[in-house]
């Protein structure tokens, strides 16, 4: 847990770095999630992203339980070292924890006082059938 | 400042949020930097990419002294809130301050004991000339 390549991340106060990840294929960006030390081994060797959820405070391996895994192609880091992109194949081709292909599903429109957040992008899956994503 | 859709926003304890970039046209992720509140504001209502430093702890218009800005064609935010995606138009073709085209030119590569981040992306512009990236 200690290699060169791990140690050159520039970890937050936390012991964490964000984490994009982009379909490798499609060029979508489906999600941004948070990695430590031990997510970023673990996402490498197994070739599965794997997360550290600050919420549970458990390391979580994107699709455990769904199957709605991301499998690394390319692992890339950014001038500063402190945000990490994921170049993806989304096995089941949703990434979000909604049912839906990403998590950005929301996008801002209309003018002025007018402006909300609007959800695009239609649910392909149950989200009742899993909790993890 | 107050508005609805900026509330929406799941800001972290420090008033922040992370926000991805986007080439627009190639699906280029070019780099990922921080917004506050007015970072945001200013970015919805100029168009242009506009982040708060956090190691200048101020507001950060990108590309100001550099011409580099980044024109916001699209913003989007995830299923909880708590990461923004801008699709932009990078006007100068350099999102980076080191000169290049995306902040994430460093790739992992090799195997086991051996891996290392390898910059793989060329210099397109002398990054002395600017210093806002």
């Amino acid at each position: 847990m200690s290699a060169a390549w791990i140690e050159g991340v520039a970890w937050n106060a936390d012991g964490l770095v964000p984490a994009v990840a982009q379909d490798a294929s499609t060029g979508e960006v489906l999600m941004l999630a948070w990695m430590n030390r031990e997510a970023l081994a673990l996402t490498v060797e197994s070739g599965d992203a794997t997360y550290w959820s600050r919420s549970r405070k458990a390391l979580w391996k994107k699709g455990e339980t769904s199957g709605h895994t991301l499998r690394v192609v390319e692992i890339r880091i950014d001038c500063d070292a402190d945000a990490v992109l994921l170049r993806v194949e989304s096995v089941a081709g949703i990434a979000c924890h909604t049912g839906r292909r990403r998590c950005f599903f929301n996008k801002l429109e209309g003018e002025g006082g007018e402006r909300r957040w609007v959800a695009t992008d239609a649910v392909l899956a149950d989200p009742g059938s899993f909790r993890d994503g």
